[in-house]
C-alpha cells in the first residue's frame, strides 16, 4: 500500500529542450538573470516543439522553467550568496531544493525555428528546460512587496555574482 | 541505448505539499491570481520541510511552483482563455502542457508551523506543490515589457474566469 501511494505521488517530466549560455561552471554564474543583464544565450527547443513557439515573438519577456542538473541534495536551512546568516531554504533562490527547479525571466531577442535568442541569461550551459511561459506584468508584477530578510541587501541583488557554494561536488 | 538515453533524461519529482482552494473544479477558477484577489487559500507542506519556512514570512509575495494534476494531454496550438485565435502553446498560460507545471505568484498572509496562509490563489483545490520561492522584484520584475497577443486583452487579465476549455475530460 505504502509503495503504491509513492508511485502515484511522483512526477514524471521530461525536458522540451536545452539552454545555452556562456556559462559552463556554477561559480562563475550571476545568480539572477537582474545580474546577468546583456548576457546572451539561447533556448534550443527539441523540434517537435517548435509549432507551440508561434505567437511568442511578441513577448519581450519570457519565464524559463527548468531543472538545476547540476544539484545534488539539499539543507532546509542554507547561507544564501548575499547573506551571513542561516535562512529557511524556501526563502531563498538556491539550486539545491528538494524539487530542483529554477526559475528565470529572460529577454526575448529573437526566434528562429525552433531556437529562442535570449539576453540577460544567468543558466549554466545545457541546463534541461521543463517549460516557457511568457512574463505578463499584468499578472506577474504585484505592487507593494516586502522582501524580508533581502531588504539590507536590496542594492546588491542587482550586481552580486554566484561562488562556489552551490556547486555540484559541494554538500552545503 | 536509445532506451538508456530516455531514461536519463526523465527527471523525476516528489511534491512537497499540498495547495488548499475554495476552487474545486476548474471551470469556476480565475486564471491567474491578479483575477483571483483577495481569494484565500493556503499551502499545506509536508511537515518534514517545515523548517525551509523559516524567513519566508518576512515576504509579501511567494512563487508557487506546482503540478497540474488534472490536465492531460496538450496540443502544441491552443486558443487561450482570452483570445478567440489559435495561439503558440508556449506563449499562452494554459495548463495542458509537455510538462504540466504551474506558476502563480500569491500574497502571503501568515505562516503557521507547516501551514502558509495565502491570498490572490488561482489554483485548483489539492493541487500538488513543487516548490515555494519569495518573490523579490528586484529580480522578477522587468521594465518595459511587451505582451504581443494579450496587449488588446490587458484590461481583461485582471477580471476574466477560466471556462471549461482546460477541464481534465476536455481534450482540447
Amino acid at each position: 500500500m505504502r509503495y503504491a501511494h509513492k508511485i502515484m505521488n511522483t512526477i514524471t517530466l521530461q525536458p522540451i529542450g536545452r539552454i545555452h549560455s556562456p556559462f559552463t561552471k556554477p561559480e562563475d554564474m550571476p545568480i539572477q538573470p537582474a545580474a546577468a543583464r546583456g548576457m546572451s544565450g539561447s533556448v534550443e527547443l527539441f523540434p517537435e516543439f517548435t509549432d507551440g513557439l508561434q505567437d511568442l515573438d511578441g513577448f519581450s519577456h519570457i519565464y524559463l522553467i527548468y531543472y538545476f542538473h547540476l544539484s545534488r541534495g539539499y539543507n532546509l536551512k542554507v547561507i544564501p550568496f548575499l547573506d551571513t546568516i542561516r535562512r529557511g531554504l524556501f526563502s531563498t533562490r538556491a539550486p539545491k531544493r528538494p524539487n530542483q527547479i529554477g526559475l528565470s525571466i529572460v529577454k526575448l531577442i529573437d526566434i528562429k525555428g525552433n531556437r529562442i535568442d535570449i539576453e540577460d541569461v544567468d543558466i549554466i550551459d545545457g541546463t534541461p528546460l521543463l517549460d516557457v511561459k511568457p512574463y505578463v506584468p499584468e499578472m506577474d508584477a504585484p505592487d507593494n512587496c516586502r522582501i524580508g530578510w533581502m531588504t539590507p541587501f536590496k542594492s546588491q541583488i542587482k550586481k552580486i555574482k554566484s561562488d562556489k557554494r552551490f556547486a555540484a561536488d559541494n554538500s552545503d
